[in-house]
């Protein structure tokens, strides 16, 4: 097959489902988060759909109801090849073909075996023009989270850091509350939002004492799953965080040691109980985010302390960083925001890629990705 | 005097003087930089000038000379106030009544009490209109080194930091070639060439024998006096740095203690041995920030270790910070960019306001500026 030369109008029409594409994040784990704009062959948008929360309806479902009659004879632009498999709802190729769509415009192959191939010939098979690999890299980008737990088991890892210029998270006593200013807070709170879970260690609970929630007005109902990592079975019952336990899903990893201990403690409380593999005193983290993956969460954000993220960098598990430096000093009798990673030579260092540089207030986020090659 | 209501032809001829203004930074000590910019009553710039290195000629003066009898009946777009004193040379505002021009724009009244005022005097005495206070701010900033030293005696002091997203500027066993790419080192001599001098530790010398000279192509003969704070008497004649004192001046400053032992040693070598105060085994860096004010410095990089920097910081001597990221991890053994500063609550932060943010390669480069209020 040759490569398809897509249109202006095209390559316009999928940023608007890219768009689209990125509302669904954070809610609808574990499934993709799928954008779908339909445009009648006049060129004007008649159904625009985004994967609902929970996972469903589908985008291309949304944008076909919103179209009604006039998806008939329209172009879909989808960000991720179209479901073919009957599940909790009928496939959404199906849905297409039963419209009247014509042509298909897919930015992405669904790498999930039951899909991988089967929409765009099911398509096909109805006699409808099927092009893809628009802005492929770009959905890929957007759809990260859901495509590594496909392909690896596990979902992908965001580090949010929070510090001075000389990168401290706090004094030497311990004040953090508040280095950054309220824009770069309030967009942190956008991050949880965008993702399906929230990862600390037992110490950020014991000694922040923090909610963990979302709380940015209107969207609220889109906290985050909180993960909380206590080997020991060290966080108290009365933290913060287990209070709205029945409200806002609450997890706790333990050791297979302290199961019982853990499951005990936190019977009543609406929290639920997990293990993961331990080593040496220390979790296995890979194991961690293997039983993460298998919960069905595809996108975590670690807002843990130093040493917990540079555990998670020694173990290269970050696959994206979210670094928001205000305008200030601490020194070095501050709280580093990574803690050691056993290094002595420069070509040994943990190397990424600079995706983003946004002013926040008078803070600054330079967000990164690791480099894969 | 009402204010002056000025067109967008002002506005843009001064940018353009402004922007001229730059290019003589750092090598017209202790004088201004100044740009200037002559526009004929058509609208044509007819001549242009900056600073020329060693402070002379002035800017009004290489653009009356370029401008020849064109500048008569011109405007004139100055960044400072025209000198009106004669010095080595005439007072320029004598050279642009002599040269017929018939208006004057003023960016920055001079602050030097030869000139203050009586520049613009000598011109309105001539019948020449004169307007002042166009993008005033912009011109202070730009010679913010030179008014310091008038204002207050001392030089600006810009911080270079280089360092991970972690801010580690070497790793525990002290390597730190290279953290930062090829651009980012490049735009550091750049920084170089624009600053009259840098300051380093004696460590520095000691453990990373530095040349600091500028290396850019065609502006080598831009690099600024090398200056060495050794208190102790400790840097080695043999550094790298005094192999070309000859050519690139070399400043050692040093305690009265030690100021024979260190012109004993350094005597031949074309360095130039000052001194500064100490109290408990430290330097006075108000002290040593006013001496260098009296050798004419107004613009110091400082190019040091964590703990001058530090220091520095500590004492409130730093104007600008320039921070180049690169996007990689040391990890809290590596080397901390700053040293302790003695901070118990973030309310005692050093606090300073982000003035630009660019991508240099794959590191990025973060400028600050102290606040004043």
């Amino acid at each position: 097959m040759t490569a398809t030369a897509f249109s202006d109008d095209d390559r316009h029409f999928m940023r608007v489902a890219l768009s689209l594409s990125k509302r669904g994040l954070g809610n609808v784990w574990p499934n993709p988060s799928v954008g779908c704009v339909l445009v009648s062959s006049e060129g004007a948008i008649v159904g625009r759909g985004f994967t609902k929360p929970g996972g469903r309806p589908h985008a291309e479902r949304v944008a076909l109801d919103e179209a009604g009659d006039k998806a008939r004879n329209s172009t879909a632009y989808v960000t991720l090849e179209p479901c073919s498999h009957f599940g909790k709802s009928p496939p959404c190729a199906l849905g297409l073909i039963e419209s009247g769509v014509k042509r298909v415009v897919s930015a992405l192959e669904d790498p999930d075996r039951r899909v991988s191939g089967k929409g765009y010939k099911m398509l096909r098979d109805a006699g409808i023009t099927v092009e893809t690999g628009l802005y492929g890299d770009e959905a890929h980008r957007i759809n990260a989270g859901f495509l590594s737990r496909i392909v690896s088991g596990r979902p992908i890892i965001t580090l949010k850091l929070a510090s001075t210029i000389d990168a401290r998270s706090a004094t030497r006593s311990g004040q953090s509350q508040w280095i950054t200013g309220d824009i770069a807070r309030e967009y942190g709170h956008l991050l949880r939002a965008n993702h399906d879970a929230i990862l600390v260690g037992a110490k950020t609970v014991i000694v922040d004492n923090p909610t963990l929630t979302c709380r940015i007005p209107g969207r609220e109902a889109q906290s985050p799953v909180r993960v909380v990592l206590d080997r020991n079975g060290d966080v108290p019952v009365s933290a913060e965080l287990f209070r709205g336990a029945q409200k806002v899903p609450t997890w706790i990893i333990t050791s297979q040691d302290k199961l019982d201990e853990v499951f005990e403690k936190f019977g009543k409380t609406g929290v639920k109980v997990l293990t993961a593999g331990c080593k040496n005193d220390h979790f296995d983290l890979n194991d961690v985010m293997k039983r993460l993956g298998e919960q069905g969460l595809t996108r975590v954000l670690v807002e843990s302390g130093g040493n917990l993220a540079a555990d998670l960098v020694h173990r290269d598990l970050i696959d994206r960083v979210v670094h928001f430096i205000a305008p200030s000093l601490i020194g070095a009798e501050g709280k580093a925001m990574i803690a050691e990673l056993g290094l002595d030579h420069l070509s040994d260092m943990p190397r990424f890629q600079r995706t983003s540089v946004r002013p926040v207030g008078k803070d600054i986020a330079i967000t990164y990705e690791k480099i894969t090659e």
